[in-house]
């Protein structure tokens, strides 16, 4: 099942003194005793640190709350689970038989808390340098295609600085229906920008989720219309009228 | 009012390449436009890193779960002013002049984000290892003196572990009397302890607080029976009964 580590050292461009290290590393708890938690926590505050450094010198004008806003966005797990991926990481991930009956090595979370402990283990064998360039190796294709004024918001804050750039009111959610009973209901939500005529409606295990869900579609009814075309007068449009099926709206999360 | 940054850089055991770094970094954004919030910002992550680091290599058999407590308890607000303290930070700060008249000076939250700024400040200067060496000897007498079984609990979790360790019952918590309007309530809460005949009362602004505070004295009566004795049989014991003031249970926080 697990593919040789040297591979995965070539991947990452670097290659152990101490081999065992990247063993642990990719070593999850439910497989043996010597396994990666400790190393994940080392990894984590090295990737946090040095995110946050390659941030603050490729982006020397945004404040500190963009910079918070940015780093987040970049070591959330889904972002990390995209690296692991690129390195193929699951092929030498060690499981218990539990979790690889139940497809562990798929798992975002295990895969994300693997790569931490990758780059903790990059750092034990040879300090910060080799850890730092190993992350900002993997990171620099990431880094060069981020605009920091949208990443990491939600799409309803994006969708309220869009209206706001085009000097339109903001838009109106409802809830227009909820199903299932108490502890297992689902929401659907309507997103209304009157003065552009889009009627959007999303649904959502949380109104919340909906509405964020309904702000998404809302985005990419106001982006269908042009570049600014909100903001021209006596026109009249033709409505949008989209919407998204409650199943997919559990993936916009909270 | 502000003293020559030459002899913070003695109490740092660091010299500045690019002194104008160190001025930014005791600079209070409501002095200048030239602030430490990006530095802050830098230096919190250099100094999660490291602290994670010193904690890694002094404790080589905890769990990740009580390095992320140890790490927590040595980082947070409270933990930074006292070794800003200890550095005088506050006669180097850079306020504005409202800042200045309201005592900004004294006030935690911008001694530790300072402190904070001041590592940024050093990892720009010259790197991380300067940065570790600067945090890691301003850590060292703190270090030595942590016990990594309490560090970073609430006295009810330590309570109960002390009465574990005797094979006592866990503690009662009663609320035994509320005071003041709905959204202004205080709470007095007593723990008892029946096997040791304990009972004490404190109170809070938050039933959680009062249960904290109650626990504390708790903590101290259990310990000022001896050690073990709770454990003994048919030695009856005179009921200790304590009780601390609404007003200092406020301290305890949540």
């Amino acid at each position: 099942m697990t593919s040789s580590l040297a591979s995965l050292e070539s991947a990452l461009e670097y290659s152990f003194q101490d081999i065992a290290l990247l063993e642990q590393a990719v070593t999850h708890r439910s497989h043996s005793a010597r396994h990666n938690e400790r190393l994940e926590f080392l990894g984590d505050s090295v990737l946090n640190f040095t995110v946050a450094a390659l941030l603050f010198k490729r982006f020397a004008r945004i404040d500190e709350g963009d910079l918070s806003r940015l780093r987040a966005a970049l070591v959330k797990q889904a972002s990390l689970a995209d690296i692991a991926q690129k390195l193929s990481l699951s092929q030498y991930l060690r499981l218990g038989e539990g979790e690889l009956k139940s497809g562990g090595f798929r798992r975002p979370s295990i895969l994300a808390d693997a790569l931490e402990a990758v780059f903790g283990a990059v750092f034990l064998d040879s300090g910060f340098d080799a850890a730092h360039r190993v992350i900002a190796r993997l990171y620099a294709p990431i880094l060069v295609h981020i605009d920091p004024k949208t990443l990491g918001k939600d799409p309803k804050t994006l969708l309220q600085e869009l209206l706001q750039g085009r000097r339109i009111d903001l838009p109106v959610y409802t809830v227009v229906a909820t199903h299932g009973a108490a502890h297992n209901q689902t929401f659907e939500v309507e997103c209304a920008i009157a003065k552009l005529d889009i009627k959007v409606t999303a649904g959502g295990t949380s109104r919340r989720a909906a509405e964020q869900s309904a702000a998404t579609l809302a985005i990419a009814a106001v982006e269908a219309l042009g570049p600014g075309k909100g903001t021209r007068r006596g026109r009249p449009r033709k409505s949008a009228q989209l919407s998204l099926p409650v199943a997919v709206s559990q993936e916009s999360g909270t």
